[in-house]
């Protein structure tokens, strides 16, 4: 059941637009926070660490829905709700890093002492583009 | 268990600021949107009409998070967990309208025939300001 983005909405990966993920907390509440994202052309990414409630959550629950505007045109967005299919430490220190360069045009200069780096794929099941 | 926004957040309730709303699907499954929203000194309020996805969500089940990104500064956002503690009609169309003057700079221009406006006020329970 998994679908793509369109591509007429692959802009929003372009730019600085973050996405409001959305995960469940351990009382089955939701929990609404802003990551940056990208997408790989088959999962959308991001990047996390070890620890966070957005970690705990996504591995008690993969299931996220992720809302994301047009920094130019809110009325303009995209709707996915999808599951957390691959956790990685894997070149998770990079991906921070381009997602860093994207949203900040810098390597990225929040590093905590101790802090292990996680990708998190998202394998999108509902696409919703809006505007 | 009420909280209060902080009074140097309250520009973004003036702003043009989009909430992204979570809510709990059905199958215990988030789902997140976008959504205009004003604050009335107790209550974050957004306003749908009968029926939506998000409508049958919190009647369901009434506890929601909101992401509110300054569309100024996106690092710097309120983060809001809380409770739907009212449904109502009442005002309903005059709020939208109040929204869409804020939001469009003139009345909601989106109605639809049959269209049920509904109130959902949000008591904020915990209120995470960022940068």
């Amino acid at each position: 059941m998994a679908q793509t983005i369109p591509d007429k909405f692959l802009d929003l990966f372009k730019k600085q637009a973050f996405a409001n993920l959305g995960t469940i907390m351990s009382d089955g509440s939701p929990q609404v926070t802003p990551v940056w994202v990208d997408y790989d052309g088959k999962y959308v990414r991001f990047n996390s660490a070890v620890g966070r409630v957005k970690d705990k959550n996504v591995r008690r629950d993969p299931r996220v829905s992720l809302s994301i505007l047009d920094p130019e045109n809110p009325y303009r967005y995209l709707a996915i709700r999808g599951r957390v299919v691959e956790i990685t430490q894997q070149g998770a220190e990079e991906h921070i890093d381009s997602l860093s360069q994207k949203y900040l045009g810098k390597a990225y200069p929040y590093r905590q002492p101790g802090e292990v780096r996680v990708i998190y794929k998202v394998e999108p099941e509902k696409v919703s583009p809006r505007g």
